[in-house]
């Protein structure tokens, strides 16, 4: 008997937070569907479940910040995840910005800024957004979180 | 100093192997870059790069099984990446086959067969497969291999 959801849950993923910025506000949320795509040059695919208020704001925007979270952020995660109807993010965290202007988690341990070139997905229930990176850093040390790590899941 | 290398070598992966048949030869590739893009249908993306013999296959079959390999399966996954110079597998890999007919590594952790729907990556290194997943399953238990767990990297 076939049971390719039980195949699918083994799939490896971190943790991950998705930012951008709509008439001057901060947008988030907590996303997990994501793999580098190039190296020269380099790029990311990040899936964004149609619709939902993130997907919606970068297909608007057309750039993201892609945060890495650590192994202890899980209550990051959380808190993210827990105030993001509309991708609001919690008022207490702590938010700089990048050189461009979008919102910057100061908290991650590294970051990515992506210009979205090209989409993908007309049948899934999540849309690919591919995109070139143009900047990012790491921000700190620290272990990059899986979701097996932190205890959570997504997929299936 | 911006620096987005360092970034991406903090997103976390599995450690997967896709296989596919030619001319009735079964080939075989390590890979990292994948993600689930769909739970309703279940749908995956491979990244797969641009001139491999993989990529050259899979996008000729337009079908292919992505295997998860465990923790304790780096050596696998070593013997997998010395013999692919043309997507050839090892002699002694125990070899199965899907109900389709496509090659099953009987050792893997769990597998996922996929028949590709769309591609994309007009500007990326790699090309990602974005296919729909019709058969699948888990073969034991176990625990999915993280890059970071078996010491491998990719991407950066």
């Amino acid at each position: 008997m076939s049971n390719p959801s039980k195949a699918l849950r083994d799939f490896t993923y971190g943790l991950y937070v998705v930012t951008t910025e709509i008439n001057g506000e901060p947008k988030g949320a907590v996303v997990s569907f994501v793999t580098q795509v190039s190296s020269s040059p380099k790029a990311v695919a990040v899936g964004l479940r149609k619709g939902t208020a993130i997907h919606d704001f970068v297909r608007q925007t057309g750039k993201f910040v892609l945060h890495v979270l650590s192994v202890e952020q899980k209550s990051l995660a959380e808190s993210i995840y827990k105030s993001g109807q509309g991708a609001d993010l919690p008022q207490e965290l702590a938010l700089g910005k990048t050189e461009s202007g979008l919102p910057l988690l100061r908290d991650a341990l590294s970051w990515v800024e992506v210009r979205v070139t090209e989409e993908a997905g007309e049948k899934t229930d999540h849309r690919l957004f591919i995109g070139e990176v143009v900047d990012g850093d790491k921000i700190r040390d620290g272990k990059p979180a899986s979701l097996f790590d932190v205890g959570l899941s997504y997929g299936g």
